[in-house]
């Protein structure tokens, strides 16, 4: 219950260990080409250019930046929280001339401040966090998205947590690169990065002059193993969790979204109506709260350290602690994905009474 | 029997679908100390920063480099097949000054070519491959170490399909930068790349000017995530490679090293008596021959491509094909860690006979 990696369910666990087979063979080739294809579903996209990624979610940022980014290139980062910071750090690694522009953490980026920066310069990317895990704040991409457009820039969106606890629209809202992880709402181990590229960002990456500088995570190398009839070899996919994910996404879809949306949500008020009974509350305003991450106010005067040791030793139940200023000041209580259960807040609340 | 995914043993598999749990749980850190540990005797290094990185060997390979040079530096990388030639695509997308001398395919470096290189001009690292899956050679590592040192360069070693299979002597060869990956001799499935740096490597990485130019990658943040007491988050490990990892080497630890190189020579010089009863020879000269791949020459007048597709749907047996230049030339006979058993041998020479 922790801000990720999420339970996971059995019948992924069985997926994780079937035998290792060829990253050439005919079967595994059809099992990436499903895993694709319901990927797609997920994302909410017609985008050809979708698949997991071969390490955790930070490699997602990594690969969409890497791809995207040339040396130079002005990128509006919007930061409120961790994750936001990251992409700055990405970005600036990689020669972007980047712009932050940051908000209260525990508060969402604002539109109107968005559309301000837009006004003032051209930029090539705009990039945010749909679901800051540092806050558990969500971030109103949708509405960003719209003036993105406007402005031409490249939409770059982190949907790490999001996807599949909440909706996540790539086309609808615009979005040209987005990248996830398997360890939060999709209930698989950690390990893949799911990512997407709009025709605009493959545009960009072909358009390039110079190669992207990692070869690990060069899509335009690695959509020739995933794409096509020649499935030219790159490097050696990740088998055993590919399998995981092919699982996961299976039992995803067989729920339905909207589904897994409706149980999110309705975990999550479970909770904040557990909580509020033992006098606890929640960081973030109501109309910006993300089902799946829920931001806890410590009380006063409580070693909250003391509080998550006594929860994993004692109750056997793992949440996490507030980030940068937010340390000491917040736990980060996760419901995601197979987790987001009335029987796992019970459980909380309960051990909560025990220990505080 | 291919050149990787090799076979993975049943306590491996159930090592990877044991719970996942928090990347900051301590029980995971006391894993992670282990396998470290670990790591440290089968590379038979002291170097502290041991640790696998959160992607596949290709990862490891990009590691190595993108922690090690700066722009400009001059790197000696010294190729005779696939994957020395990666290492020249990766070494100059990261603005090494790379100096590429080429060796026949299927031939093993000549150290008296790395002595002439190293005579004519100063360089900052010299990479070689130690085991090149391509060809089935196994590069004279032991030896370019010895002039390496001198020379006074940084010594870069790719160790992907030796380690565990031959032995790998980091600290005895004087190497400084080493990868592997977890699914050839090690007998994992493939998500991680198990890497070293010795101290001057780390010393060249802490005096960088500026940051390393790949957030997910930058060894000088995983390091406080691997090592000491702070535990620094960096991204979410993946927990149950990491745990697979853990009972793979636990096993190869429990079997002893030695014998498991015997093992390898044992299966391979068996395979290839084999081999010669039905006419196959090998492409290879002997003393230069990898025990974990086998190069063998396809016999003339044969569609090579149909017989790896009837050993594979008659027989489930998956070989390889040849690459570049050896394409459709050779086939690649993987004998790798839990493969390398005569009854594997028995298996393909029974097949080869039905389909050729």
């Amino acid at each position: 219950m922790g801000p990720g990696p999420s339970c996971v369910s059995d019948s992924v666990y069985a997926a994780l260990a079937r035998p290792t087979i060829g990253h050439l063979d005919p079967f595994f080739i059809e099992i990436m080409d499903t895993e694709k294809k319901n990927l797609k579903t997920i994302f909410r996209t017609g985008n050809e250019l979708t698949l997991p990624v071969s390490g955790t979610g930070s490699a997602g940022m990594e690969t969409c930046f890497v791809n995207l980014v040339n040396p130079g290139d002005k990128v509006l980062i919007l930061v409120n929280g961790v994750f936001g910071t990251r992409m700055a750090d990405v970005a600036g690694r990689l020669g972007a001339n980047a712009t932050v522009r940051e908000f209260e953490w525990g508060t969402p980026v604002l539109v109107d401040a968005v559309r301000e920066e837009l006004a003032k310069q051209k930029f090539a990317i705009v990039a945010v966090v749909h679901a800051e895990t540092s806050t558990g704040v969500r971030n109103p991409v949708e509405e960003i998205g719209r003036i993105v457009k406007d402005h031409g820039a490249l939409y770059l969106v982190d949907a790490v947590t999001s996807l599949g606890g909440i909706d996540v629209r790539m086309d609808d809202w615009s979005i040209d690169a987005i990248y996830s992880g398997t360890q939060k709402c999709l209930s698989c181990p950690p390990g893949l990065a799911p990512i997407s590229f709009s025709s605009r960002a493959v545009e960009k990456l072909k358009a390039r002059t110079t190669k992207v500088p990692n070869w690990y995570l060069d899509l335009s190398l690695i959509m020739n193993y995933w794409e096509g009839s020649k499935r030219a070899y790159h490097h050696t996919a990740p088998i055993n969790m590919v399998y995981a994910l092919y699982q996961a996404l299976y039992d995803l879809l067989a729920e339905g979204l909207e589904k897994s949306f409706a149980r999110h949500a309705d975990a999550h008020a479970y909770l904040v109506a557990e909580l509020e009974k033992i006098g606890l509350t929640l960081l973030v305003a109501p109309e910006s709260r993300l089902p799946m991450l829920n931001a806890v106010r410590c009380p006063e005067g409580i070693d909250e350290a003391k509080i998550r040791s006594r929860l994993l030793d004692e109750h056997k139940i793992e949440i996490g602690a507030g980030l940068g200023p937010l340390a000491g000041k917040i736990w980060r209580v996760g419901l995601m994905g197979h987790t987001a259960r009335h029987e796992n807040v019970d459980r909380l609340i309960t051990a909560l009474k025990h220990v505080l």
